[in-house]
């Protein structure tokens, strides 16, 4: 029984988050809808991040396990054919070796979180950025953001819903820089908590526009306190763009 | 009577095309019903580049005639309020000088065509690039363009419900690089004949995916027979990107 891995793209505003629920069109269903299709074979994915409604990803990974096996390219391009027209794109597909899995197999996730910070709302990046129109001191957010570097505990920028056992998370990069218009953070680290990435963001975003200092920023994070969090950023900035394996 | 000039950025995909049509939403009533809502005047709008169903722009001039006169940063701010939650956003406004005007001012259009060349199709971008799956080489479609460049009769390269009198115009810049997984081709002029950059990228296309050479470019734009040009690339594809003045 082949165990095929998909790294996979999509437009989360098309979808309730990846995570199959009854009744909400969810990435999960989409793909496992085009795996039937394609194969006749009612599969359940396993994935590497279970992405909120409107999070995007250029690079998600997934695990499918079929009965028949298949030559890899052609499951990524009979997946593709039977997607259309849905947002969701299997960039890639490969047979995988031993007892790899998609989720507990990983090491590293990476997310990407843009903010169009300009005067101008987005016209062409609808749903695809955070608009944040007062300038953000990008300077001032790369220094805040180093203090969540390192071991932790997140409980301040994690949803009241986590389902995660534990608070502690190591946080390896959070990268602050301007690009054109935008603001871009780069966040890697092993998992991270439910809503860290956004509620992390968020949080940066008031020390960008002055409202915090550095701080406060640390202040918030020694507080493990979900009510010392600042706003948490919008679903529609946010990418998972990669995870990492060893 | 103050002329307000207004560097618009839109979503193609939202609208019939720039010009006000009858019944069909367009960028022009857009943006005239916001001059409306913000302003109480009914006026028309002049456009330096009419730009087609699901063209996209990031540059597209226009220009405003009000009675009354407002801070220019008033006139950006109102009419992107009053264009929530169309995807199109002024992303400046500036008071005109003397007698200058949106469309009879100009002295260069500059578009950029955007062509996914990958094997999966687009997620993110459905709708913002053309997808060409078979490898496209840039170098070859590179080399062709040159012969596209200087002033030539364009008939081949031109709508046949093209209006401009002459199909004589002069390309100031044909350019093709890879960005990635992406093909941009640039494009400068003056003016364009009506779909003569789609329809340029559409044949470039071909020499890139090795269906024609160069030779086959040139002939078709020397055949001044709008038979021999190539099939016409999509509007999707097609970005607006600046108008320049002297």
């Amino acid at each position: 029984m082949p165990r095929y891995r998909l790294l996979v793209e999509y437009d989360g505003r098309a979808f309730h988050g990846y995570q199959a629920q009854a009744g909400l069109p969810s990435v999960q269903e989409a793909i496992e809808d085009a795996i039937f299709a394609f194969s006749g074979e009612r599969i359940r994915l396993q994935a590497a991040g279970r992405t909120d409604t409107g999070v995007h990803a250029t690079g998600q990974v997934l695990h499918a396990d079929l009965q028949k096996t298949w030559p890899a390219r052609t499951v990524s391009e009979a997946l593709n054919a039977h997607l259309v027209p849905q947002p969701v794109a299997i960039l890639e597909a490969s047979v995988a070796e031993g007892d790899w899995h998609a989720r507990f197999s990983a090491t590293g996730r990476r997310y990407l979180y843009r903010i169009l910070n300009r005067r101008a709302p987005p016209a062409l990046d609808q749903g695809r950025v955070w608009y944040v129109k007062k300038p953000l001191d990008t300077g001032a957010m790369l220094e805040a953001a180093q203090a969540l570097i390192g071991t932790h505990d997140f409980t301040t920028f994690r949803d009241v819903g986590c389902q995660a056992k534990s608070p502690l998370r190591t946080l390896d990069e959070a990268r602050v820089e301007r690009v054109g218009e935008e603001v871009h953070l780069h966040f890697a680290a092993r998992s991270f908590l439910h809503r860290q990435v956004r509620s992390m963001t968020g949080s940066l975003a008031e020390v960008g526009a002055g409202r915090w200092r550095r701080e406060d920023l640390i202040a918030a994070l020694e507080a493990r306190d979900r009510t010392a969090c600042g706003p948490v950023a919008p679903a529609h900035g946010l990418y998972l763009i990669g995870v990492a394996y060893d």
